[in-house]
């Protein structure tokens, strides 16, 4: 058997650990021979293929980004995307697919594995928002770098007597804040999934000042205002004449400083979330999700998602996974309430 | 109410997160009061008190260590020690006990459950070895440790050309080893629940100088030789004249050096899995277990114990935490084996 | 003798450390009593003072910000300042002070010295440009944290192909610029003391992206483009009216964007670099700052600064420290130059 | 110019930034071609090569290790060895050799040059024992992994009552003991420069157990009692009948257990203190050690060493470097007493 491995979608620490588990059961336990296809959906579209065995994934467990790069290329939008991807595997001489990315690679593979294409899917998503799985790799890592952020700030906001706003990634699920703000000891967490009251943020902010401390606020950055305060997110033109939007982040700080008097800081953590070596929770999860994955080729079980349920590696349909985002329950939100203030 | 909080037991990354978020979401949404006992079950009995409440809970969440202080005493086996405690709860006013622990300190909640104390449990052992829970906070921490320690020692291995055996805790479960040396691309692993062979740890090692790469092997200090080469531990008197035990590491780098010709090195990471600041992971595991055993006492849930069963935290009875030890289960070995070697 | 202490100015990694060991060596070695005057010259001026003995200083090595509070105040600008201060030292029955501070504390501490208080002063600013000493602490640790960022940059930077420019601190010196981009491996550095050219800049970025990595460009949030294009930094208001200043980062990501057709981000390190832990190199440098300052208070050697030459700790008189910034010379930013593009 | 590059000795973490650095350099500013000498001194005694160029070096800035590999080979020590080395580097077109390595290495690089093979040299020693230069790029690293661990260690001490002995590098010098202890906060630091009396350290650990905390004692590897106590360090035969010899961290931890009725464990680092990726001091410190190696090539300056002095890159004749050891001065050593105990 000769498998066809790809990697879709945004940068996440994880995905060489996959590629590497994968590679290394398919060669030793059942004698198969790999290809890697480069920059995700794009290269089995466009046949641009490398090498792929045991000597390329030694050493890449502890490496962020993917030795096979990445793209957002779409096959099923491309007019006879499907059929050139088909005559590209028959090129390769590949018998299946490992494909490895977040919903619009899953969306992919899904139609694929509806038109006959052999593929097994990995979920990857730094938002940890994929239904059907409890975790997915590179979020233990990134709540890790928000967590070690909050630290970091606690004292700063101490000894300048401030407000700081952390914007944490998080378009349309919480995780990452709840999380984060969890374990950094937020006086205030807000997510997409519950609009918050500007007001109520207020109040945190001053209750915490009434102590010796300072507060921090932990907010998504897809966050917003329950009361239509901020309509459209604030626009200006940069220095080049671009349209530039301003995050959740510096709306927040600006108002709670309008409405508290203190001074207010944003600070955006931005991509450093999303890159580097993973942690050991995601090197472990992305290991134990390739040797899984390849075991579903050998067991010639396709049109599923590997995925972790309590300490287990299942395998579920596709269409569980993809269905809806998995947002954060009210009851998780509530949870973390007696932190705030 | 006036809830009596207490720690037993080693170290572990996650205890103060415990006992803040009890006492945090005690105070703010049920309106209780808090004692602080001292020293683990010595506090109950002997009346050893100490001041708890928000103030003194504020700043320790990232903080290793207990407030409240540890020690290893039972008082199950000292003479009317379970009458002393309920008189020094009754005269501290203590309605209920939090008691957070290991196998030892559940097993004396165990007992005075049945003997009619009200007492809630919050499970703590580094070595994740508890049944009933996923996991237990201070795994994930001692894991990351580990695997960090093993980032560094591959560079070295290689430059070296040298085996490195690395010994990590777990004395009757391989959880760290394993979760370790997966995490930290081990070429072999050893736990106390497969008996090795050396000749198969030695085959290992020169199928990984057959590479351009060195060999890391980690073994649980609890892992012993299938065949009773090493019938005793090595021991010999130190200085003092005391016995000194010679752990499995040592012996195994001495066995590999003697066999394969190869420099080989044992390095024992011991103390330094159990302290310091707990990972995100093990603080949002802490912090969730606190609210939910304080949740307990306020709905008289007593004689339980709180657990993590996939994403959610549950309550389930003593018994079913202390009946027997969670060791390694055999698949899950068996799922690292492409790796080794 | 009675020693007062303060710490003024902005958040830096090692002052704890400073008070620590200042007062560990006064108590134990010179039988000194020590008083803390709170937020930094403000404590002096209008009498906050709190206790200070071994007591207080133990544990507090390893904690970023300051045990002491500090502010901005100066009371050289305050009507009968000075006077207020000799007489709330007077009233606290202090002999001498240990001045904590930056460019402003020290100023005032000049002052005072030449009007006859008895001061000795300890240099501290993240940004590393005062005069007199090799190095001062907190720099090692932003340095560490913008390096360790930007490690985690690369491969997202390759993963998405696109450019990244990472703002650092250094309004008017690029000593962290220089060093974090040395050791991040950036592609391009940009400080305040070497206007930049906007093309020199496109060049570098084109010039990586014909290998197969992606540019990391490091900017201080000082530095401005050499040939006017920036004549203002760009305006917006915020969501309440208030004039929102845009930074170089985005500016630059913009004009790169724009220039090389390529996707191009800017991430704002901001706070995240002048809180927290201390790096061993800092700490070692605070305690050691530390013990000088008190061996200089028992000396009688008022009017100096303790200051880092070599490995030596050494005293230098104020003024050889606060006349000018010390910003990074031509040949060491020369000297990055063969790793542009 | 073709210019062969070399690495010797210990692992060590900036290896590959010097060379990084000096390749860069000597490429895109020089115009120079690079040989890779493997192993060491067996390279160009062996005639071992292997392709050295821009492409080699990009990426391995932040990795341990060395690409070059290294041994501890002496061709000094070998009939002939010299001759080979001048026959292979003219075989290879090599004009000039950048050593990069320690006393050992520097040793053959300085006899190299008496016989007229243009040679300079990178000093590279994790111990800092090394003289004319500052700092050696490494021992950064150490320190701070051996910090880290000691903060590790100080909740673990503090919740078992118990001593702990953090035995770290230093056969000869007592740099990263000095160092770490004093960063880390230990309660004693013993060194090689200093003989030790055990009834001081047994003071020391008594008077910290009178506060609340926990004694935590640093001893390099290479510290000994001033009394002949140990005469020989204490031996015992392993399980497969080699000598095994105890360090002196057990010997210490044992006899501390034994004299305070404390219960006292050793933690021995070991090798994790020398691989992994470098701090950015060491970072930065070896990519301009390697800067100015290959301008000193460009310049002709044979036979001199790279140096740290100040925040100055000078260059120094090998024999200032190699004459003696540099240990700690007993001023060093005293100013971290008034934290022992």
């Amino acid at each position: 058997m000769r498998v066809g491995v790809l990697t879709g979608g945004g940068d996440c620490p994880g995905l060489n650990a996959v590629i590497r588990a994968a590679v290394r059961k398919g060669v030793t336990e059942y004698g198969f021979e790999f290809v890697g296809f480069r920059d995700g959906w794009k290269g089995p579209l466009e046949g641009l293929t490398m090498p792929l065995g045991i000597p390329q994934v030694r050493g890449i467990l502890p490496r962020g980004g993917t030795i096979l790069g990445s793209s957002r290329t779409n096959p099923i939008k491309i007019e006879g995307g499907v059929d050139r991807i088909k005559a590209n595997m028959d090129q390769a001489g590949v018998d299946a697919l490992i494909a490895i990315g977040g919903e619009d690679t899953l969306g992919v593979a899904t139609k694929l594995d509806e038109l006959g294409v052999p593929v097994v899917g990995v979920p990857k998503t730094i938002d940890n928002d994929l239904n059907a799985t409890d975790y997915t790799f590179g979020f233990d890592t990134a709540v890790n770098i928000a967590s070690e952020a909050i630290d970091r700030l606690h004292t700063t906001a101490e000894s300048h007597h401030r407000v700081l706003v952390v914007e944490v990634m998080g378009r349309h699920a919480g995780w990452i804040a709840l999380h984060a703000g969890m374990s950094g000891g937020a006086n205030g967490i807000l997510i997409p999934e519950v609009p918050f009251h500007l007001d109520e943020v207020v109040g945190w902010v001053e209750s915490r000042f009434q102590t010796n401390y300072s507060p921090i606020i932990v907010v998504s950055e897809g966050a917003l205002p329950a009361d239509g305060e901020m309509v459209t997110k604030d626009q200006s033109l940069d220095a080049f004449g671009h349209v530039r939007l301003s995050g959740i982040g510096d709306w927040l700080a600006s108002g709670l400083e309008a409405r508290t008097g203190k001074e207010a800081r944003a600070v955006v953590l931005g991509h450093i979330q999303r890159g580097g070596t993973p942690t050991a929770f995601d090197r472990v999860l992305a290991t134990r999700f390739g040797l899984s994955a390849i075991d579903a080729i050998a067991a010639k079980d396709f049109g599923k998602m590997v995925a972790l349920q309590s300490t287990n590696i299942v395998r579920v349909p596709f269409i569980e996974a993809t269905g809806e985002l998995k947002t954060v329950p009210l009851e998780r939100y509530e949870e973390a309430r007696p932190f705030f203030g």
